[in-house]
């Protein structure tokens, strides 16, 4: 199964694409896709929508797992983020794609079985699950990685389980829902 | 002039777009395209934005005004109308429409000189500039009708002093921007 993961953003928006054989994963494709802060907001918009399609058209993962944004404070930066991650959502949409969302605690929970766990935690889990030479660059990028981790983990339970990957794979496992 | 207005939404989008000649404004087409709740989050995105593009498709707007979002409170609600407006910019964007965006009280001071009007002062304008015979059923098509009617009265008065339309025309009048 291959599986991408997003952590969406305005400025920077963190993807990676996994195959999941068994319980094994490995890397196939990962990195960032950054918009310029003097660049009009439509054209970031329309930059980051471009990018992804051309990312999924070349690498045709089958589902999409993508981080659910928190923001407790700031509604104005809410909404920016909130406009990119819309675009995000609309690529995998136009793309065919099942799309699962996951909060940073259940991607974490997926990744580790911890919640809690730190950054370099998290980075530490991707790079050793995927046997990378070193650390992806960008936090976003692991963040992206972890998150498609995290949805193949929880389809391998459903497997064991109930011998079959359903719809709402992510929600039994880590609270993933599908969206 | 042909100029399309949009005020955005999750559930419900207005639009409006109308032709201005010389000070005279007429209504080409507007009404609302809303997405049920129980359907999945990424389909109503998909929804807004087909339409959108079926819309752009149809009347070919030269120019489009959005209405800026406002929440002082609810982050978790401004992510959701966030991703909405976002893939109503993308559809602007990737129609190639100029896209001027409008605070509210931005637009009640381009239509009718008070920033601080009533919704039924808007409705009441609405209609009487653009000689319908009835008021939109929604309030968020006159909402986007007069998106319109502001960014075409910016237009006009930036002519007279200039002589000629320039890229910032809602920035200058009304302080409408152009993103």
């Amino acid at each position: 199964m291959r599986i991408m993961g997003i952590d969406p953003g305005f400025a920077i928006v963190g993807y990676g694409i996994v195959d999941m054989e068994g319980s094994r994963f490995t890397a196939c494709s990962y990195g960032a896709i950054t918009t310029d802060k003097d660049m009009d907001m439509p054209d970031r918009l329309k930059h980051i929508y471009c990018r992804l399609m051309e990312i999924i058209d070349e690498y045709r993962p089958e589902t999409v797992a993508i981080e659910e944004l928190f923001f407790n404070k700031n509604a104005k930066t809410a909404i920016t983020v909130g406009q990119a991650r819309g675009v995000a959502v609309l690529a995998c949409a136009n793309s065919g794609l099942e799309i699962f969302e996951y909060t940073p605690l259940q991607i974490k929970q997926g990744l580790i079985g911890f919640g809690r766990a730190e950054k370099e935690q998290v980075q530490f889990m991707v790079k050793a699950i995927l046997h990378l030479s070193e650390m992806p660059k960008q936090d976003d990028t692991a963040d992206a990685l972890a998150a498609a981790i995290c949805h193949g983990n929880s389809s391998t339970c459903l497997r064991r389980i109930k011998g079959g990957i359903g719809r709402n794979a992510g929600k039994r496992k880590n609270g993933g829902t599908s969206i």
